[in-house]
């Protein structure tokens, strides 16, 4: 099977197209590239010097990607610019899987809220947003087009969905603070994310109007069956990946037990999602380089709250390694193809 | 006037070694530690070569200290050592600073909870918990000893104060998260802070049982006159100082006016506490080296939070430096006296 | 076929165990530690969890493993410790790859100089010094056990060895400078390597003395037919991986095209070597994680130099991706097997 | 007396304000940026909250400022633009003192092969090189207009100029490495200057072509009575300040006393060159912040080379510091004001 990925050359890009190289089922054809069309792959991403397979970057407009042999597409690129390329690739009968936010949002005046005009408005119906670990597998027939979920949300809601479920906590007052490595932000030449700029400093930035946020209150809206509002505090940390998550929520029960036996109905089996003992609390150098969540809880007697923590490489769980998991279950490859 | 500092050879001592050393009013003369007793210090201090003005360290008991010329010492001691040397000193007529937990907590019993046995339980009734901009001035006349606020207790205390004294917040859900540096931990040789284990990492740690916590809550309930308990979430990040703690807590109303207001009331001539326009964050890089705490909040009108962050340098406004600001003030000096 | 770690909780055998773990061609069934015999491998190396093969850290005493049915132990094991385990599973017939300096040095004064006494010396004249690139075959079949090169050695030797054979520089006023990440200190629980110390801090060290320099003039002679002297300077970066080494020499002719030419008839086929343009220097960050060195050089007409720079992962080219291509040539896998 | 700052918001522009804000003897009275003017300084500087003395930056063209009353001025601008404001302030009589390459190099043809047209090739005549420690005092009449060293040139001269004068070293086979943080690119927005990119990476840059190269020779040359060529390989280190220097020369005799007694004759009653003793190196993390050069060497007998190394801080002593340093000798204050 021929997979390409669209806008390759960003730090997501560069993610996918390694994982991608590696893959035991598919076979990387196509990597596109406005900036840097006609380069080797390895002359934009040294790190793959002697392991580009002699790919090189080609600006590919989408009628020529819809009319290549390419079975599957990433679509690697901004909000806006992804849902011209997912239209003509629909149409054309290819797989496509977006990891942009354009179809995130089912309803299309949030998202205009939020991202400004919407390039395919008339693919939201048949786009399906799917998180591996909590989608229920129906997507895998239906979906016309699959939305990747973002960094934060994928860290967010791994802890929170199946707790919402069980009713093991509050509804209300969940306060997420996520810390989130400079990757986060793309490959930006602006002055914030250089090294002088960004080594030894950490800060909260986006309070309270942080794009992610609707797309985290309609998962969790759609999975616990009622609206759910959270306060999501991101702040940047000196680091290149990697989002630590920490959220507060009262207890609806003072029953830590009941919490991890929510966790374990959920992800027992599952190869990426890892539960820490209550106590020991994920480390992002534990997961940069994994397609994991490592999971963890405990119970504050003093004031009734759970404190959740989770912790993802915000590039390979969060983006690109979560894509090719879908991408495993969309083509019935085994889930931890070319992940583990 | 001469000072001492006993334990200086650890990053909270070498703080307050660089801003004694440059000192208009006060001659740093006494400096121990029992391991580098007999160095020069820019043996143990590297960046002080040709600065340290011919100080060595000593091994000096509490009785030699307390029979020297020196008239305020400055214990950077752990807590427990801490008070055994207060003891022998304020018998002695020294003013004495402590650095170290002994004396922040009121309630011997509170303390001896989360810190074990108490060497100098008579004292704490003529202790003064003093964080400057907080602390109304009678201390100055009626300290027997000061007890300097911890370094995340003064980037939680700061910003809550003057808000729980105005009404402007909720007294209930106040989750408290903050970042630290690793310097907060101490010069500890432990395989947890070496380079390759701390680089590119950040996690939570300490949830639900961290020692600051009895600190803050004594504090927030005496300037509040009333029990507050908060959820307060430590987290270590890849960095060597600052702290960057964001606090959400429910608005009394959704007002962020009167959150400045207050503020501006507590603070507006104060020179340590900056202000910053709602939406702009502080950031730690932006306060090491300085004795500040930079303040910012916002009101987020989907949750009727408040969310407030704060920075500061842990070893000057969290340590060092407040202690040298609590002299100036104890002894007559300018506040800003070798801070600015 | 089965292998196995001696020592393997350190920095050099957690990247062997991940290689190992992800190998096509063999099996991991013996992993030793003595402080952490008996946990589970993603305790102690908690980026493997969910990935362990459910692998546990043994206490083995030699005996125990010269009996077990392992065909192949990696030595990761400091020096005199390496020479009691070699004796014991090499008289047991077991391969053996020994990581260490135990048996890099062929003459015994010279390694009791630099290392104090050797604890099997009888196994020195069986054993062979293998940097594949550069080791001619024949090794394949002589050897007892095989001494795998240091991290700094393999810097400085692929890139001179072929050009000392093709006479295309100086053997004379060969200066030798490398940067180091700070896992080549080892996982050392020592104030020197914490974070705090080492974060922003760049020093030479060892300067005139490192013991890696008797390796590499002795390879060095060994390969160019003539003793040859190095300047050796190591330095401390502050970051957890990679080395860069910048070595200026005398050209023989101002002819870098000869220089190349040297490279290509050396490299040119080679996986694992990368042979940069003139001009374009090899990055750290573009090695670490490969079993890579990246080679560059210039001209410079003012000295008469060539400057010659190299980069390598200090943990996989420099020891554990090494010692695992090793593996791959003396059991007849394709030498890229588990590397890329 | 009231000073001035031309192009103050860069590194070095910063480095420089923080040094005059607290100076004794000088009043800063003028801070120029094109792209900040009308901005308070700790807009754009937020260190500075609290303590920018109320100034703001102004966009003055050269008469403007020729016209005040400021009587010195810094210029830390970028070559070229600062020749065009030095010819005009030293037409109207201030003290300029320069810390761009244009008035480092006394041969018009030299500056111009590797830097371009020269806008004020007028002034070059009265132009002094001034590295306080090295320069004769002569310059402090004569000088019309003072050119501050390059931050690599200083660590490089300050160890050599006195071993080359007393004959102690080789003028042949000198080979400097230099490791640089990365402000000493400047704020340039650019992706090689990202965190992500610059964060857990070294590697060489400008090799046998740096720009600083002219200036190190053509001062060796003038301060050791003939030419001396060198090596000179620059590295970026990720860090955010600071240069370590090493550099290989073969002894002229292998007397290590006579090096040391050579430095101890120059820089014995320095305030701001700390001489180390043999076997300890200098280290960046010692001199960032101060206005120190730390030595130290050792003599190899295997090679018959001393290794000398240094470190400074190469936004002061490097920059900022120096033309301080340097103002403070030209206006009669005590050399050290401000500075320690």
């Amino acid at each position: 099977m021929k997979v390409g990925i669209v806008g390759a050359a960003g730090y997501t890009g560069e993610a996918l197209v390694k994982l991608l190289l590696g893959h035991p089922k598919v076979e990387l054809t196509t990597v596109t590239s406005r900036t840097h069309a006609g380069k080797p792959l390895s002359k934009v991403i040294p790190s793959l010097r002697g392991a580009d397979q002699g790919l090189c970057f080609v600006d590919s407009d989408p009628a020529t990607l819809a009319a290549s042999e390419v079975n599957l597409f990433f679509l690697a690129l901004p909000h806006g610019a992804a849902a011209t390329y997912a239209r003509a690739l629909v149409a054309a009968g290819k797989k496509v899987i977006d990891l942009s936010a354009d179809f995130r949002i089912s309803d299309l005046e949030t998202y205009e809220r939020y991202y400004g005009e919407h390039h395919a408005p008339e693919l939201i119906k048949d786009a399906r947003y799917v998180l591996p670990e909590l989608t229920s597998p129906a997507w895998q027939t239906e979906a016309g087009l699959v939305a990747a979920p973002g960094c934060y949300p994928t860290s967010i809601l791994v802890p929170l969905v199946p707790l919402l479920k069980a009713g093991v906590i509050s509804r209300e007052h969940i306060v997420v603070n996520s810390l989130s490595g400079v990757s986060g932000a793309g490959k930006k030449a602006e002055e914030m994310y250089l090294y002088v700029e960004r080594a030894e400093s950490a800060k909260a930035y986006g309070l309270a109007k942080h794009r992610h946020l609707a797309e985290v209150e309609e998962q969790l809206a759609l999975h616990s069956g009622a609206p759910v509002v959270i306060q999501f505090n991101p702040h940047l940390a000196p680091m290149r990946r990697g989002i630590a998550t920490t959220i507060t929520v009262p207890a609806a029960k003072p029953d830590i037990a009941a919490l991890y036996a929510a966790w374990e109905a959920a992800y027992g089996d599952s190869p990426f999602v890892q539960i820490l003992p209550s106590g020991e609390t994920p480390d992002t150098a534990h997961v940069v380089g994994t397609n994991r969540v490592d999971l963890s809880a405990v119970y504050d007697p003093r004031t009734k709250n759970f404190v959740i923590t989770s912790a993802e490489d915000n590039l390979i769980k969060g983006a690109g390694g979560q894509a090719v998991q879908i991408m495993n279950l969309w083509c019935g490859f085994p889930e931890t193809a070319g992940l583990i």
